[in-house]
């Protein structure tokens, strides 16, 4: 019997690592896809290689698809300044990029009906959830129904599955499970700037080592992290 | 008071087109996005750049999504034949790409809400129903719930409108509303095949040429029309 397939969209991020490995425990063979979508920097492609070789991974996609040249985001947009130390308050943040993950997981459904994958593998998770719409468990149920309707797959057969395993996660949670599973957190980038270490000052660093030490791992934060109040 | 905007996907075929100019006469601006999506030629994006300039829309994007790189179509294929004759009769072409539609819309989403245009326009129709899984009504509908629930806009106010015009209309309907429209029908590509003239033999060239003749424009069908029964 063949090994189910499933494609990961791998950022290069802790999240979308996590997601990974857990697709590969839950008995899945991954097919990474990363995306080029007109972040300021290159680092978390870099990364996304890095874990997909770690993982054994040999199906690795990277596409091209710039929506940075349309504006809109302070993560494609290099004029728009990084929020800095939680400077970021409104209620949808300025690194929300518009339609971003609707765009990955059409091409991920794209990917799977193509190469006869069943389940795609997504590292949203609760933190996003706060502040991003299109994170949430609504916005993700309303995609797997038109999964369904969309495509040859769905229509003939059984539709591709959108698994969200970190979804109801806090980053804590998310720390742990990817220990658990093996997932090289330190190849794993989450800073929205680029450079050759992470800021440790953006919103996603913040957050990120803030976890690593509750979590119990201190020496994965960033170096130069400010002290917690 | 602005002038309302709306995304319209322009293909370069008839229909997108004919969508194109129902923006245009239901009083938005328009702002047109082709995708490059690794279709077998690039005579069909020639055409949407010379239908953008004959319509006067001065925003035109291009963009780079290469579903041709995972394969699954006839149409991104080289190595797959194309249908001719009528000879393809499974239930779902094979010129159908995967998510192709999914993508384009989630593409349209994303250039909608960085600009802040309020409505897509799409030039999906009924004869791509009959045979297009993504072309379909209750398609349409979830993916209106999924626009509602992704975007900052949708979730801070009014959610973009998906409008496809066509939707219900038959090819000859088609061909009638572009007239009344002003839209250049010889500037437009339908052919799935590239070259200087449309092959006449595709399923598109055929069902557009019956239409046109239909219509009572047979001076615009392919000259090489395979006589009718």
């Amino acid at each position: 019997m063949n090994t189910p397939q499933a494609v990961v969209l791998l950022s290069g991020g802790l999240d979308s690592a996590t997601a990974a490995a857990q697709a590969q425990a839950d008995g899945y063979g991954a097919i990474a896809l990363s995306c080029r979508y007109g972040q300021r920097h290159s680092r978390e492609l870099e990364a996304a290689g890095a874990i997909a070789q770690h993982l054994k991974i040999t199906q690795h996609f990277i596409i091209d698809v710039n929506l940075g040249q349309w504006g809109g985001s302070s993560l494609t947009d290099a004029a728009t300044p990084l929020a800095q130390d939680g400077s970021d308050t409104a209620s949808i943040p300025a690194t929300y990029v518009p339609g971003r993950n609707t765009v990955f997981i059409a091409l991920a459904l794209s990917l799977a009906e193509a190469q006869g994958a069943t389940a795609i593998y997504l590292g949203i998770n609760a933190v996003d959830y706060s502040g991003y719409p299109d994170c949430r468990p609504d916005y993700l149920a309303t995609y797997q129904q038109l999964a369904a309707l969309s495509s040859r797959v769905g229509v003939e057969g059984q539709p591709i599955q959108l698994v969200a395993p970190l979804v109801m996660d806090s980053k804590v949670d998310i720390v742990r499970r990817a220990v658990q599973l093996g997932v090289p957190i330190p190849l794993t980038w989450s800073c929205y700037a680029g450079g050759d270490a992470p800021c440790g000052r953006c919103d996603s660093c913040r957050i990120r080592d803030q976890a690593l030490i509750t979590a119990g791992y201190p020496q994965w934060a960033t170096p130069n992290l400010a002290p917690t109040v």
